[in-house]
């Protein structure tokens, strides 16, 4: 996760209640409550503050003048724009390394990939996105464009949210998803950018129904 | 420019500094002196190292642990890297409009662009430059995909930098830029995508390899 790199309290204020959205259990659109994370945290105001605004970075919060925080509402064009920026920069990414293919890069990348594929199988959403974005992180240090990884890195934290919400809905997507990881490093390998365009556009296009599904299906039942 | 949206003395330093950077007046590589910028500025050291960590958040700044903060060096491998991004971006950008495309869109922008291009023929790079940024800006309000707009905009500073270093490599880049921003502007009003990404494929390798002649030119110089 992009919170650990920096050790401050307030990263750690931050993971904590990216989580608690990411999770699901502080809802889209709730207003997050300052003194309830101070007292809960025990940390100081300025701390929770400073929390809030890396959360906002990171699109999980919005603040809106004089009326505080609120965990940032998911909806369609929401969901939507993370899907068109994902599949468009994956689709990058996954053609750099075709075009700078490595046996270090194969060794490397299917390791990690054999390792999120286990827990695809697993029953742990969490943990199976979370070893999806260290195939990612492995890929961006291995394509080495620094922006990239940078912007790819910003965008973790709204894209695990809405493939947990996927994946909690439609407990099959980990094993969806971990059969494309495999197969885009196999058209990588294979330097097929055809290939790598159509899976990419395939699976992100999939993922994001699901995600629209998933929160039709909440909003019907609230 | 960016900075401007944050009204801090922190963004102000910030702003400062990175027109030092982008007019070529701090050079690549150079040390940045925390303590030559508090007495030039008469603000407190704290402020100067806020702006420091907004600079390296826009890559204008290297902080190395125990060594201090430097003016990022601009090397063939960044260089490459900017410009890969920003094609694949401004391929998505221009391609949303295209999508969207309306008579409002068609105005806006083309009033904006039509500035641009009258301050291309002006002597002056960086008006010219913010000027394409203000169509930029416009293109990505009028988009609506709210991750792209916040991923471009801060890569406005690394992109202003090295557009700066081409058009004082070679004056008659502005003339060039304006007219693919009008040339752009159309392609999208026409829907032609293929139209969209040839030009903007062109139109990045075309300042690329200026930007890297210049580079070269001041290697060989000193």
């Amino acid at each position: 996760m992009t919170f650990e790199a920096g050790e401050s309290l307030a990263a750690r204020i931050a993971g904590y209640l990216s989580q608690e959205i990411i999770r699901g259990n502080m809802r889209s659109g709730e207003r997050i409550q300052e003194a309830r994370v101070v007292s809960a945290l025990d940390v100081s105001r300025g701390s929770v503050r400073e929390a809030l605004l890396l959360l906002e970075k990171c699109h999980l919060v919005t603040i809106l003048p004089r009326r505080g925080a609120f965990v940032t509402e998911l909806n369609e064009v929401r969901v939507r724009s993370i899907y068109d920026l994902y599949v468009t920069l994956l689709t990058m990414l996954a053609t750099l390394l075709a075009q700078n293919w490595s046996d270090e890069t194969a060794r490397t990348l299917n390791d990690k990939a054999a390792m999120a594929e286990k827990l695809a199988a697993e029953q742990d959403p969490y943990r199976f996105i979370e070893a999806g974005f260290a195939v990612m992180d492995c890929a961006l240090q291995l394509a080495g464009n620094e922006y990239l990884l940078t912007i790819m890195q910003d965008m973790q934290p709204a894209l695990y949210r809405t493939s947990a919400l996927a994946i909690r809905f439609s407990p099959q997507e980990a094993g969806f998803a971990g059969h494309f990881i495999s197969g885009l490093i196999a058209a990588a390998a294979a330097g097929n950018e055809d290939t790598i365009r159509k899976l990419v556009r395939e699976y992100g296009s999939h993922q994001c129904d699901l995600v629209l599904r998933a929160l039709h299906n909440h909003s019907t039942q609230s």
